[in-house]
């Protein structure tokens, strides 16, 4: 997915909010957001937004000093979180659909997104949950989602972010661990995972983990490390969560699952629904190979 | 007031916002965006934000070729502003205090700002009046407004926006159109008021008008002309409607007296109220020479 002109209003609000999570005055926000808006006027906008976004927070980073402004809220949602499970998981477990109410859930803890929000607040994690539960999906791929699952011998699950790695735990959970492998970033980048959240939500526990190799926002697969692209390819079936997967991975012909809330206008309109919609959308012509 | 970064993203939205009025599709935008981003990196954050959205508004009327990109929306407004005109003039004849009334409802028309939103609707101008009649303002300087406007023998009132003219019209007549002078822009930026609106409105049928011999946006003494800062320093009482003119005259050692809404973060802050407060706010520490 193209980088749309409306994101860019978007990614200097994150660009204010990372230099206040990274502590900086005003003097550091002059700085970086100047540097910033130079990159983007000269930006390219074939490029999917994860791109811009990572070079804007590799600039904060390096300005800063500050190398994970967004430790202390992952921590923060990783254990607000790790509160919910019991309930989240007797949800599952007394659904008459289990694979569908796990999915539902994995897509309310997409709300846990501070790349798109400057704040959440546990109630809204809460209502997010509500809602995700009795929502029409904007588009629901859950029985074609349902087969490929069952046929699958290995699959990519794509983490997204801090927080919402717990609700991916319960859909792995329901899916079955065994066959599944989850990927974190190999660095931090806003609240996306890294091995530390896996370990803080209990995750690397259940499923093997590996890192992808980059620090970027999404999945930008020229920045993966070999072993991640191994997995890449030879996955039977790939679940990407989040927004920027969805940005990065739109466009591949691979047999993918977005699991997605589609929170910006920019992408409602990519995908053809309404922003807020949850999202379960197995990628079109393409066959997977199972 | 000076320029915040947190108004950078709002003056970016207002681009694409702009440029969409012009017409313009996504050559013009990309190419106005990229030249803005440019622009910014660069600007003095001490000028106050009219400065750097009247170069945003001249960049995008050169590039789309485009002199009045809000001219339709402008008149859309005037129009419906004027339907309401009989039901408003009501209210503030039936009013136990017709000052503090019309004042209110040019306040409530002021919501007319498409530099802050890119669509408002006339049911929200309407949720607007109803909302202003009875609101707490944030700062609320009635009374000793009502003193000086009662002594002073010469009133500047600078106006804003298109549509929010007819409320302004209405305050005037409250007033006393006598010894009012109703100043516009001499040209189109954004949807402020100029000639052209004055005489739509019916505004100059009932007051003298003038242009202020410039066209950015809120007032920029150094953009204006003689003619215009020579009713400025003789009159007795400034009535500066709107954030535009509040963001470029905060800092005057004048009697000005703020009308306004106060429809984002950056300006409630500055002024010390919630954002969406309304705002009655004779000058500081100013006397009055009457």
């Amino acid at each position: 997915m193209k980088t749309s002109l409306n994101c860019i209003p978007c990614l200097l609000n994150q660009t204010l909010s990372a230099c206040e999570m990274a502590g900086g005055g005003d003097t550091l926000k002059e700085k970086v957001m100047r540097t910033v808006l130079a990159k983007l006027a000269e930006m390219d906008l074939n490029a999917s937004p994860p791109v811009m976004a990572s070079e804007i927070h590799r600039i904060i980073r390096r300005e800063s000093g500050c190398i994970d402004p967004y430790r202390e809220l992952k921590r923060e949602y990783n254990d607000f979180a790790l509160s919910l499970y019991d309930d989240l998981k007797d949800i599952v477990e007394k659904s008459s659909n289990p694979l569908d109410t796990a999915v539902r859930l994995a897509i309310a803890g997409n709300i846990i997104d501070f790349g798109v929000f400057s704040e959440i607040g546990h109630d809204r994690v809460r209502e997010s949950i509500e809602q995700a539960l009795v929502a029409e999906p904007g588009i629901d791929n859950i029985k074609e989602l349902s087969g490929v699952v069952s046929e699958a011998e290995k699959i990519l699950y794509l983490g997204d972010n801090a927080g919402e790695i717990v609700f991916d735990r319960i859909l792995i959970e329901t899916i079955g661990a065994e066959k599944i492998v989850f990927a974190v970033k190999s660095g931090p980048v806003i609240n996306d995972v890294t091995m530390e959240d896996g370990l803080q939500s209990g995750m690397s526990d259940y499923v093997k983990m590996i890192d992808n190799g980059s620090d970027d926002p999404g999945t930008i697969l020229e920045k993966c490390s070999p072993d991640f692209l191994r997995e890449y390819e030879t996955a039977d079936l790939i679940i990407a969560k989040g927004q920027g997967n969805y940005e990065s991975l739109s466009s591949q012909e691979r047999c993918i699952c977005f699991l997605l809330m589609a929170k910006c206008p920019v992408i409602a309109d990519h995908i053809g629904c309404q922003a807020g919609d949850l999202i379960i959308k197995l990628k079109e012509n393409v066959k997977c190979r199972i």
